[in-house]
């Protein structure tokens, strides 16, 4: 995109001039409350309801806001998909690690990790990690899981009527399979599991997405399933999510029966690389995985048995467009630290990583950009394969970052064992 | 920042000729690996740095990067603090929802939610959730608890071990907290708690952080305390976070012992408000969260008893500089839905919201900006104060959130039952 | 049994002359260690192997063991199959509630619960709520799940390996099957589900175990599959219970798969009901259960949302011969209120309850008994009918508990509510 | 207690006729509705009403019941305070493990383990588990809590109520603790915290309940205390038990915080001991624990990291007339395997194990036995030691429980890998 057919704000320009009667009368009509914000988009081509509505949140709080007015992406597509009132965009600092070697079931080859952050160090931490991991030949990943969930919730009569409904959902399976299929032209319901709770039934629909995470579709066709169903037993839709699905919340459910994709990552590292990359020894990274990912995790009643997952999947989500608050359920990973007679086997396990590449906010210019970078923009061939590249090289990704900081933490612990010695 | 000092790309233009041959040398050497990628910052300015570094990538993959060069943040700080192996960076659509009207302990008045996001429909919904708020009178909101943890581990060599150290840090709590307040110039000592799992000693140690989210003010002092403790105890310390901080994990100590600022926020809804703004009834309202939020998520094994708290706190987060990883233990919230004479008071609890109005990603221009729309930029008075009202407004933010989520369930789920009797 | 054949220690009495000798001589043998207490059953018959054990251990501790000693219950077939190093019998107190009226798929008709505890108020209240409930016209009852499992865990070597591991399952499922029914004479293998984390793989095995419980039976097959898995895959068989199971552990896993039998159960109470027997009324009833099992319970991070669930299902496993251990996975309860039109809708959910009326404990003649009190004693026609209504009765048994629980604190909430009114 | 004086039924002994009359008379009146099977106590002594329930039972089931019917406990104390409804007693298989070596706090000396269960090989485990321990020098033992708790849960009418409840219980603290100090001679309020979640405030009040398991001494205090919270602020009062105590259900509260006493247990194994009495090598043991006890309960949303402490734990329990619902919270374990240079230190970790020495089912003649056995009946001197050392026993035994199944597993494990190695 050339500098000059940027959207960025131009209004203390030239040509502002013969805009200002109609930006006062507009902002005057805001602030009478006879238009809305959100009505901006009816009125006006969206870059100049973007500009207007800065203004008027700039006049309204005294903030400053050029720099949530300098941006370059395509604010047609991104305001009818993905914002509504926008007033611009965050610019999220943007870095690279890698190169990282990948040998996964779909993703092959060496890859250049986009990590969208501001928390300092995070990237060299993974930089690390990626350098240790290609040095060791390469990550070994594969996928464990595959499909994108949705549960509707009902209320029955009784148990007895919750009960039935389960029966007629298991003997209706083909005729709401169909049903589900209909709604879209990409997805395959792939399985229905009913669960009982009281007069509560939690029917969790699961879908084959291919490229896309997939939720729209499968709430689209998750609402014709759960008409059906309601048509059929009597028993009252709800609500088309009840929980159960689990969307951006951590639940045992995700980690069990899986999740958009699964992903599980290794790498065997030689006590020489151990030594001379992460400056450490194998039993020393082991008791670190241990104490604080196994026994502390535990101790502390958590989900999360990893060191930092989180911000590793959460800087490669906001880069490539994927959902953050994805990262709630992305994250709750296993990490594992075995010792071998070579030295040491490190693992990671995400049950249940949401990730596409298409749709949602893959399509912004500069996120579409990060999947570009990784080579798995848009729709793979077949369908479904640049999805499952990109769950493979995040998994990558998340064992690397996990890599670099237990190495750090026992690196640290070693020094700090030297000098206790020093001292005693 | 005025456009013509913007640090954006701008290689192709006509200045880009002296720098040509430079720039070739560079690359080149980055090619036969005689320079690393991280290494440009030493050789190169920062704005400099960033585009070969880009230029470089994108030889190696292909891929085009140039909205990801376009940006105006100020880059010399942002390479120092934020983000290593810059290369630019994301733009992440931000829209405004609001005005919010809150009543808290900290934040007093109408705010203009900024949420960063490319999830559609997210703003919109968020910003019915603040119009049912302020016509209701706005939501009520109070901190429930404010501290920043870290709990480094240590291993002992017995259980008796173990419950020695408990015992020595206990007698020198007052030399502890010294020694800890010694590294920082705002930090608190406020709380130490100890835990034994077998022969690993976790020390929980609580800060008063003022307006830093704090994890490296904390991570500095807790460094020093494990020396001591370490010293005084012969147990060795093997992490500086044994996970029962718990950072970035979904981990039940946070929701119980709180971690960060803990808030929680409610609002009464009259029948006639439920019926005009969320075209639902309290009933319905109350059975959606009861069969959703409650039921669901407990049959789910969930620590997310809530719709979509995730989405607001990650919106927030992006928007305002907030560590995005933070998202996990900050999206941990309880929503509850009461039935009352007049309608229905829905509340929303968040026992453990990371957030900060200093350090991290909140120097970061458009960032900043964003908390300034919030009038939450850097310290305040007393210090703290920024930070607690931050907290309160992602508090009333989450709490708009659910409320438009479960209304519009809500109100489907009445339309669809209005539908299964007409078809009846 | 008639008294006089009793198994009761009659050392005391006229024919104790003549082994005092060889008691002595025991008890010598046992002081100087040249025999080990394990070791009288090969010496001794059953009855005095006991009374020898009991005299041996009485001297070293001083204590009086007379009522230990004063049992009735077949101790040749207890020791060989139930206790180790017997010296004698603890008496549980024994008492009923009922009858209730049970409208089962399973149980049809009025039982007597036998319940075995020593909490005060324990049988009085469920005895209230099987009162409230065989007013209110039986409680309803279904099985939502039948199932025992076996999770044993492999080594693999890699992630890569790991995946096969699963792959190879996969494939050979029918031929793991036939190696497991090959193991039992009853057991049928239902399920086969894999679960990797990191290098290690999860094989959870299910079988319809017909009238037993079931662990012994799966667990001799899934030795066999476990070697045939090992053999074919070359992954290291590391326990034959890897915790996936999971047996008398509370687990998510549980809760969602499913183990043992799996049990729902709920009953329309009208106003004039709860009002009458329960002292309160509808609305109060439901907040109890609202703030108590629902929100307390997610607050508190706990697996049970229920308020004694576990009182109910110790009693009476304890007394049915059941696993007492058993009770921990088996108390997994989720209960509910649901306000309806007429009253309330009462209901719980207990997913994983491993029950069995063949094997284990349930040949103790008093626990025997208990079982032909409730009409579930030995196998059912057809086979597993016995155990299905044994968990239905335990499931109504459940409800009883709940709802007399959750009526007094409601009762005693509204005598508070009443008595502040009258304090204002 | 001599044989004549047993309360056992001799009904159809000589003197039966002469109550004949009377009985028949009773069961006619319990048949046709005018007496109901609870008031039998008003009019019979114990031990009849015992009887003529039983007869009752007998009739209306068709069950055969005189196993049930022969015990010896003193049913004057037990239908006062224990079971209401007594129709006799289960016999529960006693046996013992030991004797076990124990370095606690406050258990010091060789103990004999006192195990009620029908679990075969249980007991045998069990002892070979204390062989092992006495053998490497017994087990160091440790409290790390005592404190029994309550947590009423109270209604308020919005999120600010709620916090203004905190903050009035914060200030009226020692008004709290002098009322909750006045329901009880024994007992001492040592903390109370509170928690919000949306309009619910729970208080959780922890008291020292010196040799008392304590729950009714709580409960009793905290309605005391809930009263004046109410009276103090307008909060309602829902319930004495808001489910944040926790009381016999799995919660993460009570492993963070702390209920009942908690127990910590380990023991240093040699090569030669694991070698010789485990019949494996630390490694194996190590991996074991590591794969079994962490990662698959781990992967498994567990609350239990151990393999079958709850066996441990429920039959020491039902044995001491400890409440056996009690065993799931008591039971939740971690369990750790260190590798050490000279072998390998097994620890277990009970946060919250919830037992006394006096009230309850510790005054049941034979359980009270049980108590003498191991030395610690009644009250102890100074008041609580008893409970102390009954917890430190307990800790003991499930580590005794641990080692033995983890060294069964993990021999087991290396004769597969032995034949598998032969295989291959």
């Amino acid at each position: 995109m050339a500098e000059e057919s940027g959207h960025r704000d131009k209004g203390s320009g030239a040509n502002a001039g013969h805009n200002g009667e109609r930006d006062s009368a507009i902002l005057k009509k805001l602030e009478d409350g006879s238009l809305k914000l959100y009505e901006l988009d009816k009125e006006l081509s969206p870059i100049d309801a973007i500009r207007i509505r800065r203004e008027y949140v700039k006049q309204k709080t005294g903030a400053g806001l050029e720099n949530i007015g300098i941006f370059s992406i395509d604010v047609d597509r991104v305001t009818k998909r993905n914002c509504e009132n926008m007033i611009g965009t965050v610019q999220i600092p943007l870095g690279v690690a890698g190169p990282i070697r990948i040998s996964g079931g779909h993703a092959q080859g060496d890859y250049w990790l986009p990590l969208a952050t501001t928390e300092g160090a995070l990237i060299a931490s993974v930089n690390r990690g990626c350098s240790a991991i290609t040095k060791a030949g390469g990550a070994e990943v594969r996928l464990l899981h595959d499909g994108m969930t949705r549960a509707p919730v009902f209320a029955t009569d009784s148990v007895v009527h919750a009960v039935q409904v389960c029966d007629w959902v298991s003997v209706h399976r083909d005729e709401l399979k169909a049903a589900a299929e209909s709604t879209t032209s990409h997805g395959k319901l792939t399985d229905i599991v009913t669960f009982v709770a009281g007069t509560s039934v939690f029917v969790r629909l699961e879908f084959d997405t291919k490229d896309a995470m997939g939720m729209n579709m499968v709430t689209i066709a998750s609402a014709k399933v759960g008409d059906l169903i309601s048509q059929g037993t009597g028993a009252r839709l709800v609500a088309l999510s009840g929980n159960m699905c689990a969307d951006k919340k951590p639940a045992a459910i995700n980690g069990i029966m899986g999740r958009g994709r699964g992903v599980v990552a290794g790498i065997a590292l030689s006590h020489e690389l151990i030594q001379s990359v992460l400056k450490t020894n194998a039993r020393t990274l082991f008791e670190v995985n241990y104490r604080k990912n196994l026994v502390g995790s535990a101790r502390a009643g958590s989900m999360g048995f990893n060191a930092h997952a989180a911000n590793v999947v959460a800087a490669m989500f906001i880069a490539c467009g994927q959902d953050a608050a994805h990262a709630i359920d992305g994250s709750t990973c296993i990490t594992t630290v075995d010792l071998t007679e070579n030295g040491a086997y490190v693992a990671i396990t995400l049950p249940s990583l949401p990730v596409g590449t298409v749709g949602g906010g893959t399509g912004v210019d500069s996120q579409q950009e990060c999947l570009q970078l990784l080579g798995v923009a848009g729709s793979g061939t077949p369908p479904g394969t640049n999805a499952k590249k990109l769950a493979e090289i995040i998994g990558a990704a998340v064992l690397a970052g996990e890599l670099s900081l237990l190495g750090a933490l026992a690196a640290q612990h070693l020094a700090r064992a030297h000098q206790q010695l020093g001292r005693g």
